[in-house]
């Protein structure tokens, strides 16, 4: 079963919804036949590639948003993701713009293709986490090359890939996908290319799509006739007693 | 998904157009779904069978097109085709009435509807290069019979239908669609009956019908509530910000 998630870096609520639906993923009985894919998505390709103010000084000067209720919409999220285990800390966040860390993805989707696993995921968790609790800058090929190299990407490979522009069609591509799908924001899971979630949702809600789609995919093949129909043997009870 | 494309043999965009849809088609995540299907079209109909002089001179003496604007249009469409990985030799092409092309082709196609696969496409492929790349009579019978033999087909079958004009009512019928969907130029691409693209329009074009094309055939069923609608569960970021 495909899992395609849309998502951007700088996104609060695409951490603490890769985490709801990593927990559903996990209690997922057929989770060993689930692939899932990361999509690139932009909520702000207008942003600078460094800005030197902080998230609240960028969100209330360049968006025009009042910085008290930044401030607050700041301590509200945070408890959220308190909750799912994560340490937001915006006083530290760098303002960065996300197209290169999604072009780095795009790398590490590739070598999952060609036989690896688990680096693409790898990739976007750190992202996620340089960006959210560690103060780093997604924006700085230092980073992309660090958080890259760790999750078992070549170095090299990764300069050359950002220098070269390899992948910019490709996140282009993402986000055209994601307009066709009518995604208007993130994070956005497709499930089988037919059902879809928005938003960061409860894991209760992941797990029932997981069932949904996993159970329309597999359907169960009937032995012999179905119960009570046609006055056949087999007797069954229903809510409206039995026949 | 079915992609119905109407396009000509001598017509230098056509071959072009071939090749920007077949990139996208290349990429686009559901290509096995997609069947193609070539539709006959004449740029020309008062195209003699055989003409003794250049493309140059038919354009410039039959048409009364300038020999210089001729030449200069020839220099530009093979410097866009070479961008494509053709070789157009506009200097050596036969000029030749296409419509017993067009009469192979549904014979091609025929056989792919009867379970055979991509004879239609190999045919379509080999006339666009045999009159733009390889100066070869694509009005002639011997040519279409070794082009259709080598796609696949029978070489006694082919003279047989051209002899009796089996499929000559077929190009009509394509024709005649054509001009009820307002078709006045070539190539023509209509994804699933519904959308349509008119002329060799770049790759990136191609994709994005192709994405929106299968998503309105594969709506999304969401599961649970749209995010960030009703002061629901599920935060959400989009292009305002976050909910």
């Amino acid at each position: 079963m495909n899992v395609d998630i849309w998502s951007d870096i700088a996104c609060p609520w695409c951490f603490i919804g890769k985490r709801r639906f990593e927990k559903a993923l996990s209690d997922f009985p057929h989770r060993d036949q689930v692939t899932v894919t990361w999509h690139g998505y932009q909520l702000d390709p207008a942003l600078p590639e460094h800005y030197d103010g902080t998230e609240l000084e960028y969100l209330s000067e360049r968006k025009g948003m009042p910085a008290d209720r930044v401030a607050q919409m700041f301590d509200e999220v945070t408890q959220v993701a308190a909750e799912e285990g994560l340490e937001y800390d915006f006083g530290r966040i760098v303002v960065a713009n996300s197209h290169a860390g999604h072009e780095l993805l795009h790398l590490a989707r590739a070598k999952d293709a060609a036989g690896a696993r688990g680096i693409a995921d790898a990739v976007k968790e750190a992202l996620l986490s340089a960006h959210f609790e560690h103060g780093e800058d997604i924006g700085s090929r230092d980073v992309l090359v660090r958080i890259g190299a760790e999750a078992g990407l070549d170095g090299s490979e990764i300069t050359a890939a950002l220098e070269a522009g390899t992948y910019r069609d490709s996140v282009a591509a993402d986000i055209r996908q994601a307009q066709a799908l009518g995604i208007q924001g993130v994070p956005f899971f497709v499930l089988d290319n037919k059902y879809g979630v928005s938003g960061a949702q409860p894991a209760e809600l992941f797990a029932q799509a997981l069932d949904t789609a996993w159970r329309e995919a597999n359907p169960l093949a009937m032995v012999g006739p179905v119960a009570g129909a046609d006055g056949l043997d087999g007797g069954t009870c229903g809510s409206d007693g039995c026949v």
